[in-house]
């Protein structure tokens, strides 16, 4: 099938299931319902085997979903079923939190290179990586071929350091500075903002 | 009108409205239109002008928003009109750097007390506050009426301390362990798991 087709809403939420698939996995659980996978994550049972299905079988009417098959489609379809390089730019708190995070691991990430343009950070190591001058990262982003980076300079930067990463062949930035990025079409932003998070829900408080 | 009946959807692009108004009004801009506003955050006109008229008249016919009025409307709606305490629990790497982050400013939250359950880690200090045992932590929050807390234990304990979230009084809670939580139908959960980010654009790669 023509997976451009697929909406983003249902790609949104594969990585959700393949992460409570993947937390069955880890307990030696080797089958799961849509049932049982929708109580654990909030989604209804309906929704999962519509979603689902829009990628072909998956069990058998009953029988449920076998969970390594399940695991390696989802990870085949959101091609996290390799290792991708992912840069970190901008070594303040958040981002030396994010350079020593070891929640990439099993899930398709490594964080490769590190990035500041601050001289006392230049040449440290922050997990045995050492931290580049951003003055070398269009270059070493291009030569590694490296398509994603973490974004956590200051919202004053974040735009034009954006434009660098663009420049530099970066399809998927994930922004963790609190204001929208510009980008072409064919790259993707994806926002993590606590106080927006946070501003979704005080108005149910 | 019932403000019940506003659509989730709806709500979280509220937030990304404000913060792109108080940008604007951070460089001394008094007026905006749905059509300079959507250019910000890539969102269309149309989109912008049919949420934001769900909460009434923000402007006539042609001469765009005030942004200083539509500001203070939004932070009404969005109950960030005041300033909410906000609990940090589990101070590892990341809960360091969301104690320290100075992105809550101006924006309705104010980080005012750290729970870890590390003897190492308990009456230290991260920015002039003192972390708490987790033993006193039920208490600390009903008798300080928290409502909100950001939630960075690791994942095997992240369901355990959110039953004691909850139990305490606790309505909203912005989880960074890579899990869904359970929790009763009152309490809100929103999700940062960089990893489920990075899933949702390899998709496009």
């Amino acid at each position: 099938m023509n997976s451009e087709k697929i909406p983003d809403i249902i790609i949104g939420r594969l990585p959700i299931y393949l992460r409570a698939l993947q937390r069955l996995a880890d307990r030696g659980i080797h089958n799961t319902s849509s049932q049982e996978l929708g109580e654990m994550i909030g989604i209804s049972a309906a929704q999962i085997r519509k979603d689902i299905s829009q990628f072909g079988e998956f069990g058998k009417q009953g029988t449920g979903y076998s969970i390594p098959f399940l695991i390696e489609r989802l990870q085949g379809i959101l091609k996290v079923d390799r290792v991708w390089d992912v840069i970190v730019v901008g070594m303040g708190d958040i981002g030396h939190a994010i350079a020593g995070y070891n929640g990439f691991v099993n899930r398709g990430f490594k964080v490769t290179m590190l990035f500041d343009n601050s001289p006392d950070k230049i040449g440290q190591k922050v997990n045995e990586l050492e931290i580049y001058s951003m003055d070398s990262m269009v270059e070493r982003v291009r030569q590694e071929k490296v398509k994603i980076a973490m974004l956590t300079v200051p919202a004053s930067a974040a735009q034009e350091v954006a434009n660098q990463l663009v420049k530099a062949g970066v399809k998927a930035i994930l922004n963790y500075a609190p204001l929208h990025l510009s980008v072409p079409k064919d790259v993707r932003v994806q926002h993590i903002d606590p106080a927006t998070h946070l501003q979704r829900m005080t108005y149910y408080l």
